[in-house]
């Protein structure tokens, strides 16, 4: 037996063969799912395993190196969210959610850090010893929401669009803020006094990690989907690149203490609508598929671990402290996000209601990020006492938050998803309103979003696109696209179905009634409008509506169709013979 | 800047990067392929790498790990070959297989390891010092054929079937061979003296690996299958099971010294079709992806890094030892072949011609295990002569013979590939005869591989399948299987040409057509035939038929026939109504 030359690949295997068993150990039992969340599950095998190891071996399980997770677990769930965003509610949120991300996180930092420091002021809970710094490091990384945890819990309670864009968005992009304010403080706790350069220094720092992460994110993206041009000969290479590119931007980010998470996510959306268009449909399944499957299986292994390290013996208890920051957690969110919503309401039309600012501020989730900045601390003699403070907040977040919340979005019949995608003609629709507000913010002066996601398409048509795509001279609209995805669909679901071929009769009979059915559209709506809607459809949505019997207001569906069906077909045929 | 900490992700993910995109500058060039083989230029990428690398440095590049290849990148490629391992030539020729791959490997062994002792002995070589033992171990790593550049160059020249899995198979199984006589010879270097027991142990050692690696594979393979009958719910981590269970049963049975190579083939081959059945469609294609990548980048990256350790100071040049090993792997190669050919030729119908012959000795490439393993050689003061070697070998076999393959093979007019899939219709007539053949041997009382195979088969149907398929109660045949993927395939054919729902006027119709179509079969055909092949195309053949124009022979398709159709359709309808 020869253990140690294959240890490390072996353990490796066995943790996510665990990890993906215990997933599908819950799926087994339908009922458990809908009631408590995966990741109090996870967490929950996580801390039994922990407790075996632990009673095992008679000392502390080993904890999960922020090494890993930074470098090996987080990457792959940043980018399947980047990748997989859905764009315009997150671009035209944008303003929202960086207010929350930024100036919220900022809120809640600052709120935290100095009403602990305020407790620890109280002689009789024995915290004289922890200074205003300490109190403001432990502020800078208790305070940002955790884009695993949101994401694992939201995924399942399928809120409308707008709100978990809110949440998720901020939990990604606070990131930046994160960053600089741990480092900050944490320079600042090594510094013998602190001036006020330094200070306004860490200002500037969050325009360089943020804007910095972006650049990089975009420029590897924009080179991933360059390179994608070249691949026509070799498609099963593919998928690689996607994931090769973006983990270097994390990375190069990492290198250059910009933000990674900005950087992975500017480098997915980047690359997305480049890469798709130039790789095989098959190579796109394997990405969308492989990017599903990592980032499941990375958030299932944070959870177990995050159990696992919960156990054993780097905790220093103290209940005042501990309480209190589970407390001001709570409520320096909770006013923050009324605070902060108040201004955002008064410059919008769409505003946020309250049920949703409840539901923002309650999805505050902390996770696994927290941990592993708490780990990362440098040793000092309370650093037990904020890995305790660290660990019962996220497991008070996720279990006591993580299960309320989705009996609460039921109480308070919050707005939910829409569950079906939007049809071709309300795509055509938005399309078209998205112009006409372009137009109207152009000629009005304005230059709000409309006018520069307009002077953005111009631009990535004109420019971008020649350099990116393979046949860069028939850009397809996503129009077309759609119309061709939703074709194949129907193509799979017919032949598995078994009904290829039965189609209505001939091409040509179908252009004629293709015709009557536009003279009947044109009676009712006015000429104008109809001439490019007319021009789309005609050239590329005929089918769909043939495929089905034609929709009819005063026949059932395939009732008295193929008779009817049968007289016109008699008759055009009698005409052309 | 922070390189250390990202240092080992980052380099590694730069690594596959310039293997990728030496891989697509390769294909950027046409014609560069189809006269080089990918592994040659990639092989020659990685020179000039070490070149830079050994010009700027001044030192010998960083040698290709063993631990690295055989743990990383040696088990997606074996995996890939399993999984997509035409089986039923892989069992039909799997006796002349095991005989080149066990006798054959044995051979070469210890005709290499005694004529290179006989040249140890001139005197004016200065080998004197070189022992047979060593000459033996010597023999032992350079003898086996290498499965990942008979890949590389095998895919590429488009061979017969037949001689493919002759050649490809044995590179793959004689990796028990070389297993055991590898670590056999290794440890008698080390020991004092060698007893008869050791001996024979070594030849019993030679069952233990190679089965028990079969064992292990198939347990790991079953375990696999029954595994995703459980995923139902969760179709996102179907496909990482394929990879998890593998690569456990590889790295298992190198814990136990027993052949990984074998073990993870038996895996593969154990699993697949249970596993196909079981998983999704999009999984499928996820896993059939992905296992092409990532084989792919760990071929690149083998031959890049194979050229990479070449470069540096190593090397011990003896030009007798290294010109005389060369043309003993060539002559020894040779004489193997022809002798058991004659042997196996004797025993089939079916021979090995004198061209297959010559092109399964030439095809005995060498590459990166050899590699591995003379570097893994215990110190001793003649190693560098060894590696010397070794590096000339697999650079001959893989450039001079690599290269010069294809030309030969055309020259010799080598049998060729069928290009298209086996038809519906051939594929019901293999069927017939399988069953027709293994009734034969049953009457006759000869077991030969019919009579196996049919039992094997029941045995899968009756238990395997009801313990391992998550729906056991309706096991689709694989015809209708086939006939599925082809609907499939055409209706997405369809849908992208623009052509969806253009088919024949009418279901009732159709049958109509289909009823006269069959009565002239039945004409030519006996009719105790024809019964159950027309109950199958019924059933799910005549669409297939039906979306293109009938084949007629006396007109060109879809030359006359729209005007027959609708005159035919216009009678039809007159009738009816």
């Amino acid at each position: 037996l020869d253990y140690q030359h294959v240890q490390v690949p072996f353990e490796i295997t066995l943790w996510i063969m665990l990890a993906s068993l215990a997933k599908i150990g819950f799926h087994l039992y339908n009922k458990l799912p809908s009631v408590v969340p995966e990741s109090c599950l996870l967490i929950f095998v996580g801390l039994i395993m922990g407790g075996i190891i632990y009673g095992l071996n008679d000392r502390s399980p080993p904890v999960m190196d922020s090494d890993i997770f930074f470098l090996y677990l987080l990457p792959p769930i940043v980018l399947d969210a980047g990748y997989f965003m859905p764009s315009r509610p997150f671009f035209e949120n944008m303003g929202t959610i960086l207010l929350y991300a930024v100036v919220g996180t900022i809120w809640n930092v600052f709120g935290i850090g100095f009403s602990l420091y305020g407790i620890c002021q109280v002689k009789a809970f024995q915290l004289q010893d922890v200074s205003l710094l300490h109190n403001l490091l432990f502020g800078s990384l208790i305070a940002a929401v955790d884009p695993v945890a949101v994401l694992a819990v939201f995924e399942e309670i399928h809120v409308n669009e707008k709100l978990h864009i809110l949440v998720f968005g901020e939990s990604l992009l606070n990131d930046a803020v994160t960053v600089v304010l741990y480092k900050l403080f944490r320079s600042f706790c090594e510094m013998p006094a602190i001036k006020s350069v330094d200070v306004f220094a860490g200002v500037g720092k969050f325009f360089v990690v943020g804007l910095g992460g972006v650049l990089v994110g975009l420029s590897f993206g924009f080179t991933a989907a360059f390179t994608t041009r070249f691949t026509k000969d070799i498609r099963v290479i593919e998928p690689l690149f996607v994931f090769l590119y973006s983990y270097l931007s994390y990375l190069t980010a990492e290198m250059f203490h910009l933000s990674g998470i900005v950087a992975i996510i500017s480098c997915a959306m980047g690359m997305k609508r480049y890469v798709e268009a130039n790789i095989s449909l098959k190579s796109h399944t394997t990405v969308k598929y492989f990017m599903k499957m990592w980032s499941s299986v990375s958030d299932t292994l944070i959870f177990i671990f995050l159990g696992v390290s919960t156990i054993g013996e780097n905790h220093e208890w103290n209940w005042p402290y501990i309480c209190f920051t589970v407390i001001f957690c709570l409520v320096w969110r909770a006013l923050g996000v009324l605070v902060l919503t108040f201004f955002v309401n008064r410059f919008h039309v769409n505003t946020i209601t309250s049920k949703d600012q409840f539901i923002i501020a309650y999805g505050g989730l902390r996770g696994a990020i927290c941990f592993s900045l708490v780990f990362l601390l440098p040793d000092f003699h309370r650093k037990k006492l904020f890995i305790a403070a660290t660990t019962v907040v996220i497991l008070f977040t996720v279990f006591i938050q993580g299960m309320t919340i989705r009996p609460l979005v039921d109480l308070l019949a919050v707005k939910r998803k829409m569950e079906s995608a939007p049809t071709v003609g309300e795509q055509i629709h938005i399309r078209f309103l998205d112009h006409l507000l372009a137009g109207i913010e152009d000629i009005s002066g304005h230059w709000g979003q409309y006018y520069w996601k307009d002077k953005l398409e111009y631009f990535n048509s004109k420019y971008l696109q020649k350099i990116l795509l393979r046949e860069y001279d028939q850009p397809k609209s996503s129009i077309v696209l759609l119309y061709e995805k939703l074709e194949r669909k129907h193509a799979i679901e017919l032949a598995e179905a078994g009904q290829l071929g039965h189609g209505p009769p001939h091409p040509s009979l179908l252009n004629d009634r293709i015709v009557t059915a536009e003279q009947k559209l044109e009676d009712t709506l006015s000429p104008e409008v109809l001439d490019n809607m007319k021009e789309i459809l005609a050239r590329n949505l005929y089918r769909i509506r043939r495929t089905g019997p034609a929709y009819n207001r005063h026949t059932l569906p395939g009732e008295s169709e193929p008779t009817e069906h049968a007289q016109e077909l008699l008759i055009l045929r009698h005409k052309s013979l």
